[in-house]
């Protein structure tokens, strides 16, 4: 098993399943043994696309067959907890989709348990594994923005409303992965609002603002309720402001300069303190490589130890805790809530 | 004087007069007689484009000439007060630069006093005369949008930053014109979020949720350091959804179906509650003429009491409310605050 | 046979050949036989993906095995001419990758024998199955569009430059189908200009004007030196203009009043004839099932009678009679060149 | 008047010419005398806004005041030859508006009789004084884009439709001159073709190829029958290509490497010669002041003999030669046409 490939079982086939199946069956890296789905529609789909995998209704096979290296968890988020618990306690690698689950205590438990198992536990926040993302780490880690000022995203699109969760837990969750990857930052504090309607119960547009203990912030906003779809982020810093907008087929990241002049003269004593300046513009080439390409590469490596998890548990942790969080503040029309800590 | 052209003294040639010094006098229901200024020179400025206007470094001739009608104040906004109520006093309509006042307070007192003279008190809140808005308006009062969901803008660039006040007194005023002057609707709280940086006090990013008594929302968002200018609202309802882009040079507002499909069969028990359908987009042609022209016409029919006007001071005392709770919000990260009520 | 399924051969697996496999073989009227392909490289990758295709390096069999019903051909444009014939000799239907030959001659030859022989003969020009495309052509079809006046596209970015052919062959052709599928029109006389950079003695960058009998005027614009990617042709009558732009995610299709206004007074005197009117636009939904999926389901069709092939052969010569007269043209800079009609 | 202030007489308060008397009158470098028109009607809006210059409507004093250093003559088209004749035999010099003359004959009697009497004649192509235009120019005489190889240009939107000239007088001829004035290069024969529609006799809608003693070529597209405004034009070289688009509110002019990779494997064999790379982008800063104003400086600074002529009449003249060579092109479908060359 150290070196693979490492078999690996497939619970759940819905939405984002093929997407983990897909990119499994043509890793050099990994077999697909097990497709697990409750829907009898579904696995039979399964088991056309994948006539060597085994398609089964039960996960229970899946997730304790002994020749199993790993586990790949895509169902809906009610069922993270005891399908990853599981998989867990048989001594199991996993991937669980985002998010890692319903609440940050037991989100918690599972990393524990992993710990204590000396497995991984992976979350699949797939975005920071694309060309965009991780070149917008490199530009916050090697300075070239300068010290970080703020962060604004918005992503939102006409889309299905889901009945367990609400906008910020389907799409803002994005923004925070990527808001924690490229920034490492945590938040020690959150002010969210937003609406529901009916015959929803959850809010199907909400802001997010995520507070610091510098002078840096940051404003998610999300809709399924917008006509159009907007996935864009800005990132401000001393020396550079960039524009990352997912949306554009190239050009996806631009990086603007962000020099401060001062201003002289009679206008500047009437309504002025400084002007920032429009400089030059640049558009650095990115890497195409699918983004589950890139991950699935990732965690055999980490398997194998060569790599440290660029996502783990922990990580998934402290999102759901800012997500919780938030929950808190989206009753209370915005009032501030702490970040709590289970994942300390 | 019923008639006109009406005889006009213009307080302050800074940023924004000359634009009304150009309408006021190329309009023909004006005559622009004063020109006042503190600095000599941008009196001096004034002098050289309006020849047969007087210029003024002390306003009191200006303000308390009988034969003037009516008093522009475009002066930078702790002034606004002092000289709107030596204007009103002396018995002269009265145009005021957004935001009215400082203070709600101060906003309030110039209305009660403008209605126990007579006179008009009126806020330029320009924006509320483009084309773009008052289609806006139209779509709205005609039902064709249908029960208001939403309103979200956004509004940055990289920006001179003032020196007395916030992003959100600079930027979004202008959102909270629209808002009103589209809705008619009025808000119970705010929760507002933002950041400064020194050597500014002032936050120069800054975001504004309004909540309402129904379930609609408001949110706007503002940056002064933003790489790219923004000007962007997006007004959901249950029958048609609007983009508003002020950037766009055509194609301003563009309206969207947002009928609402229930989804069927094994992905709609999977994961979703409800579906939007992307339809029909149309974008209708705007009237181009410009907005402080309008304005103009407008005030002019006011004072023949042809007109009511569109911007009362009574709506900028309920701006400058709004962003007195956005303030105190701010400072308290998020929480919610009550909109007071000067205003009634 | 009459009702298919209908056993297919692929022959040619390079660029686009997967795409047909992909289609063939997840079509319900279809059963993937035979793949066929000269590297033993991309023979290897069709036998990993497809199980249950024979994959055989020789095309004989799969152009003679008499349970086949149809050819589809991906090769090198240079090898169309052989195995078509060979196919329709055999009594198989074929679809040829466009250009259906390298001159009009043997396509039309192609023409001829598959007429005598009782079989289809389709040219894949994918294109004229996209939502877009057939919106086009019912605006067009229904009148909306009124009587045509101009189709205008531009097809470039920084592509592979062709061993065989120049960027007209390569590009244009797309916009050749689309037209002729979209207006019925067909041209008397083409203009061409282009120009080849060593070590290519093909044109990398060429323009195709189309002349026809009444006031329409057709122009396409190619190049595979741009450095950003454009594809969007407007097409202008009397009554409606559409751009369509197959960059964009969404609005595609943009249709505009094209209403002509008589200016008057002054202005009109003295520079003015007509002027045209800016109104308003709408951009309709569009059918967006994968255009290579139409394709089968109509070829399917076709075979069993229910309907009438939508790009005949005759229409693959008449596009390779255009590109033989532009070549003669860009040779002579510019000189028009008749439309020969071998398809007649 | 070695120095100046110049006296200046404006012939034409039509379309043009009021930026001209504002850009005049706004200059240190000039006086503006006398607004000459044929109109009442625009002679009347001339003397509201210009107290201080002479309003006639006969131009004949304006032409031959000995006071008069400069001519500004913005007319239409069929009066330039006989205006600046005139002006230039009274020894002024001359700023005529684009095109210089109908035909090139004229333009070039124009230059000959300028020369002979020792005053300048300019041609108002004032988009070379753009800040985008000035950069392509550096751009290219730096070195920084190799060597050329294209120019592609498309300049439309629902235009006026000129009484007396076609769309390639109206609107190439921007490009003509932004072309001459980047690339310095002079073709030797085009090709052009086109559409009138009634009730016109002139083209609305026209293409234009140049082409050149080297493998340079270029290519302008003109339409006043398009529903959306385009103004873009892209250059490429062996090092970089340059998009210019003039409808974008910031970053105009982007720069892109366009190094060329030469592929290998078993693509490469199958069907790609060379495969163009895509790299950085960037947008440089660009000089805001507006061009009309940059033109009034440098013509004082040629009447001073500090500078020369950017755009001289000699440049006048070879842009009227490429737009008669067109129109010949024009009635014969695109037979290309050698450049005649009064101008040598």
């Amino acid at each position: 098993m150290a070196d693979g490939p490492f078999n690996a079982s497939l619970i759940g086939f819905g939405y984002w399943g093929p997407n983990l199946a897909r990119n499994i069956s043509s890793s050099p890296h990994y077999r697909l043994a097990y497709i697990s789905d409750t829907s009898s529609e579904r696995l039979d789909a399964a088991r056309r696309s994948y006539q060597s995998a085994e398609c089964v209704s039960d996960p229970s096979v899946a997730l304790s067959d002994p020749d199993i290296d790993i586990v790949f968890i895509s169902t809906p988020v009610g069922s993270h907890r005891e399908l990853a618990l599981a998989a867990i306690r048989n001594g199991k690698h996993v991937l669980v989709e985002k998010p890692l689950a319903l609440d940050a205590y037991s989100a918690a438990e599972l990393v524990t348990l992993a710990d204590a198992n000396g497995v991984l536990l992976a979350v699949d926040h797939t975005f920071v594994f694309t060309g965009a993302v991780r070149k917008l780490r490199e530009l916050v880690s090697t300075g070239e923005i300068g010290d970080l000022r703020y962060f604004d995203s918005m992503r939102s699109n006409l889309g299905l409303v889901q009945p367990d969760i609400n906008v910020l837990w389907d799409l803002a969750i994005h923004d925070l992965s990527i808001l924690q990857f490229v920034t490492e930052k945590r938040p020690v504090s959150v002010s969210a609002s937003g609406i529901a309607h009916s015959p929803s119960i959850h809010e199907s547009t909400a802001y997010l603002t995520l507070f610091y203990e510098d002078d840096f912030i940051a404003h998610v906003g999300t809709s399924w309720m917008s006509p159009v779809k907007v996935r864009r982020a800005l990132i401000g810093g001393t020396r550079r402001m960039v524009v990352y907008d997912d949306i554009e087929p190239s050009e996806k990241i631009r990086v603007y300069d962000s020099g401060v002049d001062k201003p002289s003269g009679a206008e500047a004593s009437y309504q002025t303190l400084v002007q920032y300046r429009t400089g030059d513009m640049f558009a650095p080439p990115l890497e195409t490589k699918e983004a589950l390409a890139l991950l699935m590469d990732h965690l055999a490596s980490c398997i194998r130890g060569q790599e440290t998890l660029l996502i783990p548990g922990r990580t998934g942790v402290e999102i759901v805790e800012i997500l919780e969080a938030a929950n808190v503040s989206l009753s209370n029309r915005g009032s501030p809530v702490s970040i709590s800590s289970f994942s300390e």
